[in-house]
């Protein structure tokens, strides 16, 4: 398709000589993925071309998918360095999470996630090995999901990057959860874990000092559930299909770069809230970390980054039947007219951190 | 949604540091797109976000489109040096053609395109007017084909790479058309220059020598449509459209890396073809170029490579018809039971390049 068939044009020799000279494509060794095709050939292996919604798969100039009245789309970049360091991600775990914050996406509109497309920008020095295990981790989740892999892209560059875009549709009897829903007076609630992903990838990046231990932390020893949480975020789509069916849940949003800068993107411009953060709901590393660290466990949670958790709001009169319906829904707080985020009674001032620096 | 909301997350600042301290993001310029606000601002002067076909636009965690029956989507990756040079593409150039390979993919199946999603590699050299002349480029493609932007990711990065995904349908009355239904006999046919964005490329890239010249080649001046036929590849979206409404024409393919490496991916591995290359369909341009630098004018043209023109078969009887009804087609030659390339009555050898060296 594009179909991983085009790939880099102008790269690794000057033109006329690429253009007019086939044979000399350079030594390959053998445990090298060297051409499209044993790429390809790797991908095939991988993920099953024939799906009941896929009409014409990868290989032609474009995949044929069957789709009923609407479909909910999104596309996410997960690039070297930006998202993910080699140093500490296997490469399953980059296959698995590239995938995950895209499925992520389609969660948090309550939605069913259906196929996607693949578009990887390959450095050389990466081997076969390196390939085959970042494949088997995406594919172990997209058949998790039951999602087909209906194409996509391929070019050598100078470092790794994936670029997926996924979609999905409306589950039967649900319908799609946005955001800025929510009215005031109604109960915030979050499903999945909050703060514990900043707890594993503050300590992956090494940026934390242990006053009370000379020796160095030991991440995935020490919190092996918060290094996870960043690694391998837990996605939850019986919870939110559930959620998109109830027809009384307002909004839903996924929470990826913490709930002191999703909350306000959830609510909009005119409403703010006010959170009343049950220390129990968080996870007992994020409590050892942040007693360890001189933190405020609450503060600490709210600020997080990486969750991938669900953030949903429901009119308070519908919360108990909601709780008692879907279990793994825990209440945040309630909407309010003001705006601002007001945390345990005190008003919230920092944001956490804007992505986009340059 | 990512919806062009979530950015680079490890980049520039330590960690600990970046999520604690909102204040800080650094000196900016005035002329400068330092936030995702701004940058979205930007994206939302250029493309509207309502659209019959836009459901939920921007700004959510997915866009939600409407979709009839079935829907072919393809994905192109579009990056620096890889696919194109900031030497000698202008901003708009870059934004034109990312679309551009991408609508081109969608022709090919003769289908319509209806809307896309784009990611961004943004490296923080670039300034505002660059994007403001990057997405003009793109905003003209997707008006001329009513296309809209259903959303996409941006993240900072040490170079600047496109991936757009992109999907249409079948137009009224027509159907898909794929690649390998071409039989023996049939009359394979192309639309738009083929060789012509080679003679570009090749001088844009200052690979070649005019022996008869001692001055430089000034490649826009002398070669004005070669030179764009490489920057702003010519799309046939009717074409296509009619060529899928015949009912007759058996497949149909685009041609972006050169026919002697497109043909066989049409044909598949039981075919061949007869080429009987006119020289008369190639444009003046390319047969100067190949004149000044000693080239055989039809394997020139065959090798090619970057001509995003359409590549058809059709049934020999149903030729004349195809030819009165649509007259932007050519002829090309034949399919052939025997597997090869014939180019005027020899052998073609070469098979142009393979795109993924490593």
């Amino acid at each position: 398709m594009g179909t991983l068939l085009t790939s880099s044009l102008l790269n690794t020799k000057p033109p006329l000589q690429r253009m007019t000279d086939t044979s000399s494509t350079g030594p390959r060794q053998p445990g090298d993925l060297c051409s499209e095709d044993a790429f390809l050939a790797l991908i095939d292996r991988c993920f099953p071309s024939a799906h009941h919604d896929v009409l014409l798969g990868r290989g032609d100039d474009c995949a044929v998918v069957a789709c009923r009245e609407s479909l909910c789309v999104t596309s996410d970049l997960f690039l070297e360095d930006a998202h993910f360091r080699m140093a500490y991600f296997t490469p399953e775990d980059i296959g698995y999470k590239a995938l995950a914050v895209n499925i992520s996406d389609i969660m948090a509109m309550g939605a069913k996630p259906l196929g996607f497309v693949l578009n990887l920008m390959v450095p050389r020095q990466l081997e076969r090995g390196f390939w085959e295990a970042f494949f088997q981790g995406m594919a172990e989740l997209a058949v998790e999901h039951d999602l087909y892999l209906a194409g996509g892209d391929l070019s050598g560059a100078p470092y790794l990057g994936v670029a997926v875009t996924i979609w999905g549709e409306r589950p039967p009897g649900g319908k799609f959860l946005r955001r800025g829903q929510a009215r005031p007076g109604d109960v915030l609630f979050h499903v999945g874990e909050i703060g514990l992903a900043r707890v594993g990838l503050t300590l992956l990046e090494g940026g934390v000092h242990v006053p009370e231990e000379s020796s160095a932390v030991h991440a995935d020893q020490d919190y092996p559930a918060a290094v996870r949480a960043h690694l391998r975020p837990t996605l939850h789509p019986d919870v939110a299909m559930a959620l998109s069916r109830t027809g009384t849940v307002r909004g839903l949003m996924d929470v990826s770069d913490g709930l002191a800068r999703d909350l306000p993107r959830f609510l909009g411009p005119d409403l703010g809230c006010a959170l009343t953060l049950d220390p129990e709901i968080l996870h007992p590393e994020l409590h050892v970390f942040v007693r360890k660290n001189g933190l405020d466990a609450a503060e600490f949670a709210v600020l997080g980054g990486e969750d991938y958790a669900l953030l949903g709001a429901v009119a308070a009169r519908d919360w108990a039947m909601l709780r008692e319906h879907i279990p793994a829904v825990r209440r945040l707080g309630e909407v309010t007219a003001e705006t601002g985020i007001q945390l345990n009674g005190k008003e919230m001032r920092s944001r956490g951190f804007d992505h986009f620096y340059r």
